[in-house]
């Protein structure tokens, strides 16, 4: 362990919230770190809970304001684990205080906020860090290894699909996740979003798409009680404003061509992440399902002995896995926000880039909202390219 | 055994020659026909090379001009496995001489030619029938049935990938797939018009498509002897005419929506025909690399225990398995053949309709012009309904 | 195709007599061949049906008693796919005759009847050969070839189970592979002799056994009708003779250990024949459920990228592949019968051993019966070698 | 969170040190408990090493002397995470210490020191736990489930295998897992020790064995510097004294059949930990390499739509998945380690008996010294029935 430490602030303490507390509260026991992450303080806007669950995850204080948060010395970095419709105005101000800024996905839901933001982090010059957390999977970041090593060669096919289940049930009531004020999009934003970040991390840019978003159940019963991603239905119904599914072409601007599909009503598709790139040596293959897992094919092995193989990238070799455990003892979901955690922490203590940024995080949004406007013209359409 | 007989002329005698031939000479083994096809007459340009293929696959007799083989009495079948740049004239002379039709696909390159054959086969009053051999997996069969009892409930998502790899070798010569006077189109026609026909067969009529096609290795060596898909390089290059993949956004007609992909420079896979749909109560999955087996979810098995069921289609209660062997003895790709030649055999017999036929074939046409002139606008295009 | 003939005679018209007969169909057509099979005559005791099934077939006569297809002076090869407890007599006789001999599996009962038709083939210096069928599976075959070229270096675990469920139902009735007299044993013979040849043709021969048998049902309804493996009820109930499932572990002489299981009450396993194989180098695995692919795992990959890959042995480059279809155009059961066939008539054009011989069919039933005397004694037991 | 606490004392730091660790930090924050675990002193023989190791992962203090910790009033639970050879020793006076005792696996080397702790912990009435931590999968607790609600009928065979490769290179050195008196056995208790648990978990009581050990590699380079399951080389060399495979039957005492085998010289196999059980009326199988799926075969499934289902068991109506993640977010390794502290937290707080106990862990060691003893004999050998 460092002698110096990194006091973070979080605001949010749902799913996000969680899933950042057990990476603050874990990464230090597993990775030697150049600074000591301290849980200094979370919020929330209901104090009761906010104190329960700063108790019970090892938060030294709590707040319910979040400028609180952002006004205090004692804090480093504020975590904004919330949904998107505060990212911006909490992320600015935050910067503007000083605090380096990590943000949950999607970054925002336009590019001129976004834009805002990159602004504003730039201008303090602190660090900033948007939160995919699939590219820190050890297989994918391992998939990422093989293309920068030329081992698939050029890349001509991108197929990416993000595909879930939990609203195919029209009884499912009503949240937050399924209102346009406070959600942004429905799957094109939330599931969509980490297909794109993706495809730019192990692809490129995106240069053109022509899509499309449907709403197949576009009324639910009214929002009861509700906790992470299940509830239960109070009275009377309201209207579903946010997509169901997304999909769109891609051109990139390097010449291979990608698919996109996104969407909630796939049944028996639980967090069915899943991507397959080709190139002109080889192919990669990749689902959150078995996370574990890279199947990669290669033209350079024997005539009669190729085939996909499947990696189990579980070993010292492969990126993050030799912190955790022996080989093939697997990692689940939340080891990724261990990695993300660790690479910020490293970036701060070194005073390094951290990888994906805001830009990361506005160009995202850039293709979502190319897909946007591709489906009011009908036709292909450009995509932002955000300095 | 039947008493009466059904002769058949086959035009063609390369790779679709020999898989029908050998549909031919299986098909009333295994199954009980009302009527016995006969193996009359086989015909190809190449006089001594015909001569072998009859001799070595059992046709009575060979001709080298497929007009004789229609103007013959005794032909009543004629069965069309010639490239698709011939397809339209030999059958409109069939229909127009009283012959059954049975042509491979894709049926035409254009629309017009496709109304054509429809007008000749519709007015001669003769049986027409296409081979679309994928719906004829016993797996395939069975998505369908399921999804027409409702085992899915209402179809929304279509995924449907159809990926080979053997011309992403750069060095692979020149062959008549790669030529457009010839082939018609690449991936587009010869992949994706299976896909297509699928999503029609499983999902219903598609009203508009927005895509693209894309050809990567535009110039190719010469072509020296070649042999099924396999070739070896002749002197000199020649400039690629076909599409190397095409990817394409659909909505169907009844709300479902679907995205379409084909290539052959997906390396790795061999022949990775798959779809995945999804409903309001389940979903299917299917891919031809594992064709005896049907993945299944349904939302009405115990919350408990619900999971992708992987059946193996091949019991007694599964299409046109029993009539092979006992459960568990895997068919492979030249049994659908048959099974189109049983289907097209009891249409015959039995004066019925037979499916896939012309129409078929021809909407499967308006689908893959649809998407080159989206391609072209660069926007959303009706597809065109074929009476 | 050849300009001299090879006569054959077969011997039993049920499944396995449908299984060779596709197979002598086929094989000229596929395979180039230095002879050309005819499929002169095929015998059974019920003339009728056996009439029938000659003229579906194609076979040019038939006989009802097997006597007379060992006399004909024109018939070669006399093909034995009558249950196990006729092979002896039918063998000896046929190679007497002076034919060649091929005889389905298991070759006997007993190692004493085996040694006597071991005798008989040589002593008149015909032609052998025993089918195992899934030796020639191509994915078995290039499992051999990655073996013998030291793809997974020193063999230390053999790993083989033969899994299927069509006897799980109680109400199953009986037939002829239940009763001891017929058919030997249960799935000790049945399956078990598969999974021991496999395991000698690519692991090697086996000193030592220990292991049981057991019968979980042990009276069933009397037969009705039946057909292949499916049947209809008769009245009252049976005594059931022979095993569900067999088990032993397994020393090899070259120090591999294995184990072994066969059982015909494994739900949802309905031809599940799997071995996999470990070796100081890499490793093996193959399952007919999935027939076409084999998995290779190489410690000689680079250590970031090793797996398990998944061969698809389809590509010209494998064993047999290259002569049906194009690469991923997949094969099933019948196609392994086809090679077989192959195999035996370049052997006899080219007068060069038939490999599995009748010697590999006798060594089999040694292991099978060193694991029955295990059973009795309840501990460790050599397996006679057989000269 | 509870008002009361539990007081942990932990013997041991290395690999099971650091996974038990992990799960008292964690447990508490995804589980509701009725007792809050306090990490309250953590022991190792090199006192700088456990005094870094308390620091990182916030235990309150550290021992050097195991003695100290059983001698601390304000202990209230000892967990031993040492290796086998202390067990007896540690528990027994943990025991009379009137600690409770949870006990890393395997419980003992011998059957009579078993009896030895079990007798000191019934004596003093102290809660007691083995940690066979696979039984706490989600989707193995699901297996129990279906099993006890009559899901799979009647159990007729078990197959369980654990495979690892780690050991398959010749230079990896030696380590303490490969000498004798400090390990017990090799890959026999290490990995068997896990698969007859879950056999007895899921399947019941084995009355007789017959099996065999075996070493391939009996000599390694001496160790060296080593860290978990890593290590370099030392000068020298050394001879190993425990087994790299161990392979038996089993006859369970309710009339079901099993194979067991593990080893850790498997290339590519990771940590390969499979089972698969066939009943009467339905499968399961189930591999910790994917260990969030559960497959599952039932016969009571419409006939055409039978088929393993995969059951991603992270939904809330699965076993403890409901407090990690949104249903699809994949647990891995550690997160069973949080289930059994869960478990023995409740046990304690409500005075409930633990599962599984030390009973199991000595019953589990009865399995292992039959087979021991089988081998010697060459012979079935009946497994002592320990009180």
């Amino acid at each position: 362990m460092s002698q110096r430490v990194m006091n973070v602030g979080l605001i949010g303490y749902k799913f996000m919230g969680k899933a950042h507390s057990q990476a603050w509260s874990t990464v230090g026991k597993f990775f030697d770190l150049d600074l000591d992450p301290v849980m200094k303080v979370v919020c929330g806007r209901d104090a009761e809970a906010v104190s329960q669950f700063a108790s019970r995850w090892g938060w030294e204080s709590h707040e319910t304001d979040w400028r609180k948060v952002i006004g205090r010395g004692d804090v480093d970095v504020v975590d904004i684990s919330t949904p998107g419709n505060t990212h911006c105005e909490i992320a600015v101000a935050a910067a503007q205080a000083g605090k380096h800024v990590y943000c949950e996905k999607p970054l925002t839901f336009t590019v001129d906020e976004g834009k805002q933001m990159l602004a504003a982090v730039r201008q303090a010059g602190v660090k900033h860090m948007v939160n995919f957390n699939y590219r820190l999977c050890p297989a994918v970041s391992l998939a990422k290894q093989i293309i920068e090593s030329g081992g698939i060669g050029e890349v001509r096919h991108a197929r990416f699909t993000y595909l879930q289940d939990w609203l195919v049930d029209p009884a499912f009531p009503m949240n937050w996740r399924l209102r346009k004020e406070v959600a942004g999009s429905g799957a094109h934003g939330d599931l969509g979003a980490h297909s794109i970040d993706l495809a730019r991390f192990l692809v490129g840019e995106i240069g053109e798409v022509v899509g499309m978003k449907k709403t197949f159940i576009t009324e639910r019963p009214a929002e009861g009680v509700s906790s992470g991603l299940s509830a239960t239905a109070g009275e009377g119904t309201e209207k579903v404003t946010v997509d169901d599914c997304s999909l769109f072409l891609a051109k990139f601007t390097d010449g291979a061509v990608g698919t996109f599909e996104a969407t909630r009503l796939a049944p028996g598709r639980k967090n069915f992440n899943r991507f397959e790139i080709n190139g002109s040596k080889g192919s990669l293959a990749w689902c959150f399902e078995e996370l574990n897992s890279l199947e990669y094919f290669s033209t350079s092995d024997p005539a009669a002995q190729q085939g996909f193989r499947k990696i189990i990238a579980t070993e010292g070799v492969h990126p993050f896995a030799g912190n955790w455990w022996p080989p093939g003892h697997m990692l689940g979901y939340d080891h990724g926000f261990a990695h993300a955690a660790y690479n910020l922490t490293q970036s701060i203590a070194n005073n390094r880039p951290c990888v994906p940024d805001f830009h990361d995080g506005v160009q995202c949004v850039a293709v979502l909202e190319a897909v946007d406007r591709s489906e009011e013209a009908r036709q292909w359409t450009s995509v932002e390219v955000v300095d």
